[in-house]
């Protein structure tokens, strides 16, 4: 049902099933992925009215399993693009694998997908850092964060008249900002 | 041999076989594409000595097919993520597909795997924009650019008494942009 590929290594078609609900792929030497895919592989869909969350599940410092929420696929929806790399340090989140006790390797990661009625994924907030439709707007973001310094650096600018006689604090021109902008 | 997915639709794992060593698939709705990923399915390896170069393929203005290279598969690095969605105003560059005139729809664009020698291939060099793993570097390339823009406004920096009387020039107090940084 699911397709799982880490990028630039083989695909991945057979998940374990570990519960009649839940399916997991491992992933060696976690250290080294940067991207994972999530896919519906087409043949089976959900069914009506459920979809599945995305967990991706690594081992923290004593080799307990720690659980984040990626995103999810639905037969709308049925494949997405996720960051991991950045997560590796994150807090774990609530999930649904609780009792299954996973065997943890100190390099293998697990992908876990979940099927769950689309209502009770609706109130499941992922990390937002493995979303990578965030990287589409990565130039809005950048242009963004120089409009708001701009208007903030601006709204402090001041003319040599309006100054406060101090003369240890440090002044930058205007001008000087709006160049590098 | 192949698969391609568009990140939030299905996969696709039937290419058009449209020579011997040449392979196409159809993105509809291409407008809306930001991510493909290209891999290989596992059945087949690629003969020894050969990978794939991988080409996104989009009608212009006039209707014309423009090609651009994305990057590479091999049997070493079987599956690849590329961003699409900055390319569509870039211009074409050679590619192996010349005499092949595929059918152009407005709205439709193509993947397009070149099997070549890994030789061959070492001499192409994709566009950049396509990269995916140029997302990785994104906090270094914010913070990089933080780090300039306060290294370069910093040395700009004058107290009072240094100042050329200007009663029209603006200042920003230094430690505004200190803090914002």
């Amino acid at each position: 049902m699911f397709g799982c590929l880490v990028a630039g290594r083989l695909v991945q078609a057979a998940p374990q099933q570990v519960a009649e609900d839940k399916f997991v792929f491992d992933l060696p030497d976690y250290e080294n992925i940067n991207h994972v895919v999530v896919f519906m592989l087409g043949t089976l869909p959900f069914p009506e009215g459920m979809g599945g969350s995305v967990y991706f599940c690594y081992p923290d410092q004593s080799g307990m399993a720690v659980w984040q929420l990626l995103g999810f696929v639905t037969n709308e929806k049925p494949s997405a693009i996720f960051k991991i790399s950045g997560l590796k340090s994150g807090k774990g989140s609530q999930h649904p694998f609780g009792a299954m006790n996973l065997p943890q390797t100190p390099t293998v990661a697990q992908i876990g997908i979940s099927v769950e009625l689309l209502e009770s994924l609706a109130q499941q907030t992922p990390v937002a850092s493995a979303a990578v439709s965030s990287v589409d707007s990565f130039t809005e973001f950048t242009q963004k964060m120089l409009d708001n310094f701009y208007n903030f650096a601006s709204s402090f600018a001041v003319t040599q008249a309006q100054m406060t006689p101090n003369p240890s604090e440090a002044f930058i021109p205007a001008n000087v900002v709006l160049k590098w902008y």
